[in-house]
């Protein structure tokens, strides 16, 4: 049994249709007009399938087959329809079709799961005017309460309550949503992985078994802004120089790592930022993420000591204030193990590595057993136009993702004996 | 014969009033109440003084003692009266005020020049919202036309053309103040340091021999925006760490260059410029000041050298336009060489070095025979409140002035013979 890759490619154009940009992208952020006609589409296509749909309070669209009954609880599969403003076809609707596609593949095989299978599409995963990324599993994994996001506005100062209440969705129906949410068993998304670890390894496909760490900081170097031109090399307190060895330090000292740490300064601005002033201030910000909390703090700690030598050396001042500080997500050992030993099955090489980058899963672990499959993306790329998954690699993620899930229909509830079955590379 | 230090400073007090701002600052930008105010004040003062006072088409103002008569044509003296915002007491005031002490000292000894003497106060030296610096010594040096000043305004759209006649000038006036430049046979302006070459010297004054050259382009790093999360440190190219080797690049080998050039990056903006993106672009204005046209250009071309090295190596590209190539503007040797000899004759230590910095000076020497005498800043401090030249240098440098005036009378229109009289220290 498989699933029919043909039928996936005709579906993943179709929805690209749905706020087709220039390029070949796809611009279509949650409650915008695409986002309503895709919500459409996607609602009649579950319904055509004979799945009992439903929307949450966080309008989160969810379509259930029923199992066997002899098991309780539901197995959900799925993730996002949004995009971000001239984005990819892949990063969201992948996982969503795929979910669509493996349901289609079991109800053509006449194959009922011991227990219920729901599928599920989030809503707001990408970041967004609300400031609120991954907001459908955020609120369904009650991290986000509907007395926090009852004033909750975009720029416009449009309340995403009536947005929700126009999707279908609605802060009174937050607490059936808390209660839907304990009915779950299992989530499993497949991905993109927009990033090259994969394609450097050749492979096509890795079971996630963890997110990673991520530390966010504000740093502020504070030099002396004066003349460019009477101020003499000798006599200059440059806070521009000075953030430029730092930003330096973080980018050795992350490339000297031997795990798959990753620190980067994306945002730094220039006071007073004119070409005549030798700058007087700057601020930066700087994020480190890794799969060990432990090994983060090291390494920042680290890269501090050398800023403050670089500050003493350059009489210059640094103030960091710390926004972000959050630990890795392990996830379920037994569901990542299940997804392995099938692979093995199957003989498809896998490996399993930390997601480096926040999905829905990361919230969806906080309700249930998650993990999630990635699939290879081509040059690392996503969230632009020419973000690009191989169809055979979408295949075998694909078949990987059926065969798992049987498998976890059936292991879950089990006494799981945790059996080395697969070598696990973990980097 | 000397200066009256304790009128002078009162007089540096008085005019600070005029545009007072908080912690003891000045704002006096042109054609603002506190300028139009200052103007008023000044031209009573001068009138008082028995000067012929004049405005010219620039809103230049002017106000003449007649010499003997012996010898034709005018010696000039002065500096501006416009400050940046809440800029300090001494930059351009300084040497207005001191032009026009010297003259209440001559004329309280009763002493007449050959020449005619003029003070002046030039308009609109500092950088302005009409991005003319140095606007009233460039306009009478011819270097800004009516034709081009016909239609230049500031950033909401007022005329530079109805200020200056708000002002007393007016661009009808330009052709005659085309032929009054003419008549100026040398110009000599007292000014701060604004650095600390002298005070990392122990000397109180020097004398202006040159300007320096300028070289500024706008350079383009272009990498690969990218996830900060899921690109892993081996895959990037983040523009941000390239043209921070950059920056750093350019303030290396200024550092190391064994003369008073000075290379600074003061303008750096990132995009995206998001903490969880690399930065896949970055722009930055460089800048490099030189006493030799070849110099700057060699340390240029050695920089640009390494430049190309380091995308090389990050594979990202690097795009350079060049907005200005200014060489050095060479003072009068004969002019220079007088002041230096006064000094040499009052027993008073003095260097002699080139300006980093451009000033009226610059222009008037399209224009006459001119030189500069800068006083010792203390601390480097300019265009700030803690802007501050003790009385002590001020007084040493107004004296300096006052015997390099008299003995620039009597030398001008004689056969010029360049015997070094005093040791040249040119760095």
């Amino acid at each position: 049994m498989k699933i029919n890759m043909d039928r996936l490619l005709l579906d993943i154009e179709k929805y690209a249709q749905y706020g087709k940009s220039e390029h070949g992208g796809v611009t279509r952020p949650s409650f915008s007009k695409a986002d309503h006609d895709v919500r459409k589409l996607f609602i009649q296509e579950l319904k055509d399938m004979g799945l009992l749909v439903t929307i949450d309070g966080a309008a989160n669209i969810w379509g259930r087959r029923k199992g066997t009954g002899k098991k309780q609880g539901t197995i959900v599969i799925g993730s996002h329809l949004d995009s971000v403003p001239n984005g990819g076809k892949y990063d969201g609707p992948l996982g969503v079709l795929m979910a669509k596609e493996l349901i289609k593949t079991l109800i053509e095989n006449n194959i009922h799961l011991d227990h219920d299978l729901e599928i599920v599409s989030f809503t707001a995963e990408e970041s967004n005017d609300f400031n609120l990324s991954t907001f459908g599993s955020r609120a369904f994994a009650g991290k986000l309460t509907a007395e926090v996001l009852e004033k909750a506005s975009d720029s416009k100062g449009t309340l995403i309550k009536d947005e929700l209440e126009k999707a279908g969705g609605g802060l009174d129906k937050f607490p059936v949503m808390a209660e839907a949410a304990k009915q779950k068993k299992a989530f499993i998304e497949l991905h993109i992985e927009q990033g090259k670890r994969l394609e450097s390894r050749g492979l096509s496909m890795a079971v996630i078994n963890k997110f990673v760490g991520m530390y966010r900081s504000t740093v502020q170097v504070i030099g002396q802004a004066n003349h460019s031109g009477t101020t003499m090399m000798e006599h200059r307190n440059d806070a521009l120089s000075a953030a430029a060895e730092m930003v330096l330090e973080v980018e050795r000292q992350c490339r000297e790592d031997q795990t798959d740490l990753v620190g980067t300064v994306g945002k730094l601005n220039v006071f007073p930022n004119a070409t005549n002033i030798i700058p007087g201030h700057v601020t930066f910000n700087f994020e480190v993420r890794g799969e060990n909390g432990q090994h983060i703090h090291d390494i920042v700690n680290s890269i501090r000591e050398r800023w403050k030598e670089i500050a003493r050396k350059r009489q210059v001042d640094i103030q960091e204030d710390v926004f972000l500080d959050q630990d890795p997500i392990e996830l379920d050992h037994d569901i990542v193990h299940v997804l392995e030993c099938t692979a093995e099955e199957m003989n498809e090489p896998c490996i399993t590595f930390a997601s480096m980058a926040v999905h829905d899963a990361a919230h969806m672990a906080a309700v249930t057993k998650s993990t999630m499959i990635f699939v290879k993306s081509i040059g690392g790329k996503s969230h632009c136009p020419e973000e690009y998954s191989v169809p055979h690699d979408i295949e075998k993620a694909g078949n990987l993702m059926l065969c798992g899930v049987i498998n976890i229909d059936k292991e879950l509830d089990k006494e799981y004996k945790s059996v080395t079955m697969v070598t696990r590379v973990n980097n």
